[in-house]
């Protein structure tokens, strides 16, 4: 759940005063997304989201993630867009933070993702792959398997309290990791956080993707391994073999996997557990006091790991090595 | 911020399809709201609110909530109104929860009320009551004056942790203000609880007045002192006279007050001041562990409901006795 920032009625009409839109009818804070306050706008001309962006996101890596959604959007990859405003910028400030008006998608998102939701995400994640190969900018990922150790050792100290034997577990858990971490696969623009709620359906199609605010420079079939993930696994934390295969099926037949990387999902899909449980690890331990928002639990991804390292080859994930 | 329940993609199209409204295309938790969940749907035909009601709305009151809005609606007062399902019901179940499909209203409410903001509310809220004349149901006002002594004895024990010397002045203030409570007041439906937040203005101009869920049956002169509380202090405590004479002129335009009711006016403002100190009072000592919600601030109605011990009479709020 997300409004941080207030924005008066005479600051919101300037700002939508730049751009060519009309005037605002409507501005309602939208109770999803954790890192920056979302907002539905209506105006005389039409629907879109105003986002204003908080302190967790760095203003310098706007311009990657505004002009990455505009190229995207270019070659038909159906994500938002950021607006220009009458002086061709996208991006301004309101309230005192930087400030973007983006397009706005129709789409639901999954609940409940089904084996036909996962066929569909497959595909879109390999069009947006396939769509990113040409865009010039380059953004490290800052949660990429380097940061995974030292992020550790913030949380290191307290992580039995989350569960007894957990700092063991991740300690070596982290060094098979490293060990056998794959160095040269094909890399390009990942989403890097693409979740069921970062993802719109209508009846059954994939009508958008959201949030491209963890977007960064990687291996390609390492954001497989994060949907995955996200994906695949049941609310009881089985996982679904039928998913997983719908999912990278789906992914091959528009982008086909390297046997380089298909050979490294398995290890690729436990580093993708091990950055989300590290990260919700690091959250759980640092709750603030009057905290607006419940941390996620590590646990799920501790579970998801323990699945990864049962899994030797692409097999496990129902397709023939 | 209030989405307190998560509703799936195949519930949610189970229950659209009971309206004629076709087929939702997006569906956004609304950070607005406290006592429900409210949702942003759009359609294949229009745009709606979602309301799903939570534990804190009594399911026998809605009914009232929801015939009083379909009444003023006929009656040209601007508020949303209740769609029927086809089988002529507005109330069906969602996730377990009552939940009904409102119109969506224009306008954006105002985060710093001007004067025109306060006459143009004024006048809207007399509107309100004169529509309301002829609705035939009644709702006792669970929070009305002889409920304030009550309450107050749940919290008095740890007032004093908010601010010394506050359980004895609230012990003083309720004595003062139930010596002279008028009994007689010309009554009707309030709507209780008319704070900008919900109130919508599209270039000046009120188009809706939202939340009806705190309406009951009470003295029409006690919801122009809970406006008086809510529109006419300035951030930094000071009464605005200005803002109270353009509430009270247009409110007086529409609908005249007695002799009696403008009398009673500073009486009723140190009632309405109490109501929501004693409420936000008892929320204030209760904040549950990881609550979601930050309690509002208790002493901000203290400072108000001392300014109105100040008032003898109507002239202190900028109107000729």
């Amino acid at each position: 759940m997300a409004v941080y920032t207030e924005v008066s009625d005479e600051e919101l009409a300037g700002f939508v005063a730049a751009y060519e839109i009309g005037e605002p009818t409507s501005f309602k804070g939208i109770a999803e997304g954790v890192e920056n306050s979302n907002f539905l706008l209506h105006t005389t001309r039409g629907r879109f989201i105003l986002t204003l962006y908080e302190k967790r996101v760095d203003p310098a890596d706007l311009p990657f993630f505004l002009g990455l959604m505009r190229h995207l959007a270019e070659r038909g990859v159906a994500c938002p867009t950021p607006l220009a405003k009458r002086d061709g910028e996208s991006l301004g400030t309101l309230a005192g933070r930087p400030a973007a008006i983006i397009t706005f998608l129709d789409g639901v998102w999954p609940r409940r993702p089904t084996v036909e939701h996962c066929a569909a995400l497959g595909a879109g994640l390999a069009r947006m792959h396939a769509a990113s190969i040409d865009f010039p900018m380059h953004r490290p990922n800052s949660l990429g398997q380097a940061s995974w150790r030292p992020l550790f050792e913030r949380s290191r100290e307290h992580a039995d309290q989350v569960a007894p034997g957990l700092a063991d577990e991740i300690d070596r858990s982290l060094d098979a990791i490293a060990a056998t971490w794959p160095a040269a696969l094909p890399r390009g623009v990942i989403h890097a956080d693409l979740f069921p709620d970062n993802a719109f359906f209508l009846g059954g199609r994939l009508s958008g993707i959201i949030d491209f605010y963890f977007a960064c420079t990687d291996a390609l079939a390492y954001d497989v391994a994060i949907c995955l993930n996200a994906w695949c696994f049941e609310p009881d934390h089985a996982f679904n073999v039928t998913k997983a295969r719908a999912l990278i099926s789906a992914y091959r037949q528009v982008r086909p996997l390297s046997a380089t990387e298909a050979a490294a999902l398995p290890v690729l899909a436990r580093g993708a557990a091990m950055r989300f449980l590290l990260t919700r690890l690091h959250d759980w331990l640092r709750v603030p006091p009057g905290a607006l928002v419940t941390p996620k639990d590590p646990i799920e991804y501790l579970r998801k790991l323990r699945f990864h390292e049962t899994v030797s080859d692409i097999g496990g994930y129902g397709i023939d090595a």
